[in-house]
């Protein structure tokens, strides 16, 4: 047999590398912004660069890092670059790329306490922290999942598996004439990672209540009711509603009092998804917004979207852990231990597995201190609120929502029909993006094309916003 | 309105404390040995020297990673141990970590294609790779997960959706009276990850069948049919099987190619769980144990469990990657796009946000080659063979399983009752553990505690595998 193990890297090798790594990452956030924010390829030119079968042999590191340098960095999608106004923008920021360096050279997995005692009470500790930072009474107990979509789902399970009678987890849905149809509740703005949850749980998108929002794209709790005492009279048994603080297109907040006071009269599960705008809540001046989110009994944000902490991080805040364990709780043989009264993370949800994402999240709230987090969103904030003064000025552009946030949209009005002008608004978000300086994804409210920008980037300054807006008034001109 | 970004960290800083923490992790890998590998720590010490409330200040970057020094690396389990043969040995190896790092650096989320060519390029290139490597048709089709818990869960999500004439994507299971029962069926030594899909999944534990297991713990393919038969009978609808390559307790592989031959006459989708041991498919001499996998319609491998990647990184591949679209796309407004023919990560699975996995996945890959990894699975196989040698020779212990791969069930045989025999080994495995330079974790068979030794760390070698054994043998001796 080989008695000598073959090893990792050799310790100087790997230092060495690690050293070039961190000046590779230092170089490419000092100069993105010289970057195109999306690359200049079409589909097929990366792999085409990529060999097409895995290499025999080792190669040097070095020559994999001159292939990340060719290949890798300057085609992607530039997260980073301070004209990234698409989706939400994010910022790993520098505290938390350091995390994510640091836990990947632990390599932990906390499922059980006694397999990272550290990485289990730093993630207690620090969604408490969080906790805290919304103003929410301590009652909630917080754990950390890769994105929303699986928190909400998470959440969605436990409103599903706690119906009283049913036995769902241990007798399931099918091939029973003692189940209803079991209904859930979300704006017709709420984020698609509802649906997905609702088809994942076996409930059935037909069974999704897509409940109308007002002139502010915030869920109507008047008709909410009407749709939950529909529902009753025809059998169905609701089971939860989502109400979303921070859509993704408009960032509107639902009215939280009035459609938590419905879910405590009608006794259904209140999930509350603040993954983009739970981080305003961390302002005293914007928290008032979220009034009645305490009321949840969950509540997703996510720090990897407005909290400059790297993807993955998904904070899920639960008022009653035990309902969170009683649905996903299983131990086999292999994972028992003896240890009594401590938290084993396995127990929250689906997936074993588990990264040491408290770690970046606790070194990004650390550097920048509330202070310096509350400080970087209000300038956000304010920028589009400048922005959101500029187009209210500019002839042939109207305001297509309120800006509570960092999220503006907008329109160019010219156009005959409305389909004119939703054809006239997407080529001006094309030209803006074939700039190269600026990237802008559309979305579409009341089914008509809006220009939408995102703001979030550490990057991003006042004059990158006025870059935007000279492109796109300049393309406005010319289409 | 402020018109200064405050910004991420000063770029001089960042780089600074980037080198700082390449020497952190290059230090800790190079001393990770000279730490028990259990903490020494009682719940609730961590938690006790982390502040009960977030910072209201900004701190310097290197108090923080002062504190992670101080605070978190000691006090982690440490999976990088070369006595780390609990579970399963992993190891994040040195060209993961870097790109992992890098990874974070570029924080980019792959959802769609636009948003990231070269992350979803490189994930198709790669996991393209590691389908040859496991020397599979072509047909098969991979894409990344965080966890297999994940991956097998979206594979039974799909087999339950696909059900004809259901439509359980659109209409659910509930409340519906032609919707039979829905049953899933994998043997007794299945991990628990199948347990809670078949919970998330509104199935119900009481729908999943334990097949029971051959003297050498693999799946009896004449037991899986006659209850396939059994529930047919009474109106149950069989979607699923899910084999195992490679059990947890004792890495025992399924007849594959008898398990397929059932799934294929009573046309039930089959997935293979291979997390763990499809590691070793990439080798030749262990491949022939894997015959039948390439009929499957879905496998899923963990490169963060075997091939040496950091957590978190799991393969699904898929036979019908239409299929998995089918159950899962759903594309809202903000995230259309015009590129056609592309590959959009989203539409695989319920989780928008995606990190850049496939990065480390290709270092690591790369830096060991297909002939390196090989190396070290092997080296492992011939430590775990060297090591059952030891335990056959030694008169009072048993071998309680074959040993295909790297992981060796044994125990003590003293104990007049089966009870007294597993107090007595759990006593050796408390014992051992409670030295400091192994930590092993028990499991049962056949409802008998035994003692595992699971070698899979880059850094174990036989004089670590010898230490184990010695200390065994002590403390079986003194207990």
């Amino acid at each position: 047999m080989t008695t000598t193990s073959p090893g990792d890297l050799p310790a100087p090798e790997f230092r060495a590398a690690f050293h070039r790594v961190a000046d590779l990452v230092a170089d490419y956030l000092e100069h993105v912004g010289e970057y195109p924010v999306l690359p200049k390829v079409r589909p097929g030119d990366v792999r085409a660069l990529l060999a097409p079968v895995p290499p025999k042999d080792p190669e040097p590191l070095d020559r994999v890092l001159d292939d990340y340098r060719r290949i890798v960095e300057p085609n992607v999608t530039h997260w980073n670059h301070p004209g990234f106004m698409a989706y939400f923008g994010i910022t790993g920021s520098g505290p938390g790329i350091l995390g994510e360096a640091l836990a990947a050279g632990l390599n932990v997995n906390a499922m059980l306490w006694r397999t990272s005692p550290a990485a289990t009470e730093l993630e207690e500790t620090v969604t408490d922290w969080l906790r805290q930072m919304l103003a929410l009474p301590a009652v909630f107990r917080g754990h950390i999942n890769d994105t929303a979509s699986v928190s909400t789902f998470l959440a969605l399970a436990v409103a599903r598996d706690r119906a009283p009678g049913l036995e769902i987890r241990e007798r399931g849905m099918a091939g029973r004439a003692d189940v209803p149809a079991l209904v859930v509740y979300a704006s017709d703005q709420a984020h698609s990672s509802v649906d997905k949850a609702v088809i994942a749980l076996g409930l059935g998108l037909a069974n999704l209540r897509k409940v109308p929002v007002d002139d502010q794209f915030r869920m109507d709790a008047v008709a909410l009711e009407a749709m939950i005492a529909e529902d009753r009279i025809h059998g169905r048994l609701p089971i939860a509603v989502v109400a979303t603080a921070g859509t993704t297109s408009t960032t509107s907040v639902d009215p939280l009092q009035a459609v938590a006071a419905v879910c405590r009269r009608e006794a259904v599960w209140l999930h509350v998804d603040a993954a983009y705008g739970g981080a305003a809540a961390t302002c005293p001046e914007f928290r008032p917004l979220f009034d009645g989110m305490e009321q949840a009994d969950s509540i997703v944000v996510n720090p990897h979207k407005w909290l400059f902490t790297p993807v993955d991080c998904s904070v899920l805040l639960v008022r009653e852990a035990a309902a969170l364990r009683a649905a996903f709780s299983l131990v086999p043989d292999y994972l028992r231990t003896d240890e009594e009264g401590v938290t084993n993370l396995m127990d929250y949800g689906i997936q074993l597995g588990r990264r040491f994402r408290a770690l970046k999240l606790w070194m990004v709230i650390r550097a920048f201190g509330v202070t310096g987090i509350r400080e970087r969103l209000r300038h956000h904030c304010a920028l589009a609120q400048e922005l959101a003064g500029w187009v209210r000025a500019e002839p042939g552009f109207e305001l297509a929502a309120p800006v509570p946030f960092s999220v503006v949209c907008f329109r160019v009005t010219r156009g005959a029909t409305g389909e004119e002008q939703d054809k006239l608004n997407e080529r001006v978000i094309n030209r803006v993006n074939a700039a190269g300086s600026v990237f802008l994804a559309p979305t579409r409210l009341r089914g008509r094309v809006v220009i939408r920008v995102a703001i979030g980037n550490l990057r991003t300054g006042r004059e990158h916003v006025a870059e935007a807006w000279r492109l796109i008034r300049e393309a406005a001109a010319g289409v």
